[in-house]
């Protein structure tokens, strides 16, 4: 049975808020997800919330899937109402069904590149809806997963989950400094494919290789020259106007999208 | 000679900050861009602010031209400090140049679709980043500029300006209903392309022709039936994984690649 809460007191609706702060994620290992949709999406890939609030008054049949789940799996469902999940959210318009996860593991090791034939690499990316939107298409371009290399944005603000639409649940993701990731690369087959304003080479040149690795940098500085000559292929997109760079998350689709389209030729 | 001001309660102050409201711009006729890159971008499209400010110190030759041709135009320059600046433009930590400029003509009847092979039109597209990331998108593509059909997101709110990174001068824009877009464009030579999760066209499949123009829906429900029927092509692009939708900036990007790779193609 659900537990009612509607105490902006209570001990349980101050420590989910808290999940805002990176620092209180990782101390707890708990992040918070929102929205039917998404929490549907981790149900979907095994991921059960240990706590889920949602607003009295709520129907929804995937509510009832996820009730279900969480109370299988010994987690605590909590109803509660709009002004609480607007507490938590902080928006004005929250979601009516919260959860609360169990951060994964997110070391290098745990991840498999034959398990798919391309990976994204993002270098000190700071947007989390750059990080989200690039989890999204990853998913889209049938991709393993996310790398996150250096210091990049924590892909469990809630900013961040909220931009995946729930590809946080069905993408691998990493977090791992530039020289563990190039050792680990590099221990195994793969193609760094690097985007530069400096490349020569056009991208729809190359013929691209599973498992292949696009790599992606800062969005104010693009990539190291370092990093850049660690690359495999170094390549360039069309640019007709005066800009002089594409959105980062735009960057990595538009190559994503080459790549596969290269693999769906045959 | 610049003028001096440093006072919070200065008047010209707090109508500048105003203009974060869309009702002062709506209001004024003005809106505001920051950052020296943003504004020797408009300046370089022949946008001369009608007020700019600079943080006391700053030193850049392109801040001196800046200064020159707002001078030369009569209008009125304004050395300040960073208290200030952060109270413009709501940022902790805020550029050192912001500018004031007269909003541009948004009527259909302003856009010549000879000027240019390829146009987007977003219909009812709510996320400021996004309006920003397809202008500057269009750019890159070589688009003339982008039409707002329906209620969309002010392509003069500051989030929006500031994330076009300067193509907000570069790129046309227009806003119409619906049917004034669709007598407009049917008044002329001119390929509605759309793209929708229910198309059985791969977005690959077809040979897009000069103009072309890219129509995308809003972020959540995507383009009502009753506009992809309208549509001279409906397209999709593969989905290899469990997402069933892209980011709207990403789609606008991924459709525009594909077209001007063709044309690229001969």
């Amino acid at each position: 049975m659900p537990r009612l809460i509607t105490a902006f007191s209570n001990p349980l609706v101050k420590d989910v808020r808290a999940l805002r702060d990176k620092k209180h994620r990782r101390e707890s290992g708990l992040f918070m997800a929102e929205g039917l949709r998404i929490l549907t999406e981790a149900r979907e890939n095994g991921r059960v919330p240990v706590h889920l609030f949602y607003a009295a008054g709520t129907r929804h049949v995937l509510l009832d899937c996820l009730v279900a789940e969480v109370e299988a799996a010994g987690g605590d469902v909590v109803e509660t109402n709009t002004d609480i999940l607007q507490k938590l959210s902080g928006k004005d318009n929250p979601q009516t069904v919260v959860g609360v996860y169990r951060m994964f593991d997110t070391s290098l090791a745990k991840i498999d590149r034959a398990a798919a034939p391309l990976w994204i690499v993002a270098q000190a990316l700071r947007d989390p809806g750059n990080l989200g939107t690039i989890l999204r298409t990853g998913d889209a371009v049938g991709a393993g997963g996310l790398i996150l290399v250096d210091d990049c944005v924590d892909p469990f603000s809630v900013e961040a989950v909220r931009a995946t639409m729930g590809a946080l649940f069905t993408q691998r993701i990493a977090q791992a400094g530039w020289d563990e990731f190039l050792g680990w690369l590099r221990g195994g087959a793969g193609q760094l494919i690097g985007t530069s304003l400096d490349a020569t080479l056009d991208y729809q040149e190359p013929r691209y290789a599973a498992p292949a690795f696009i790599l992606v940098g800062n969005e104010a500085q693009g990539l190291p020259p370092e990093y850049e000559a660690e690359c495999d292929l170094l390549v360039k997109m069309p640019m007709l106007g005066k800009a002089d760079s594409l959105n980062a998350a735009v960057a990595t689709a538009v190559m994503a999208y080459e790549v596969i389209n290269q693999w769906r030729r045959g």
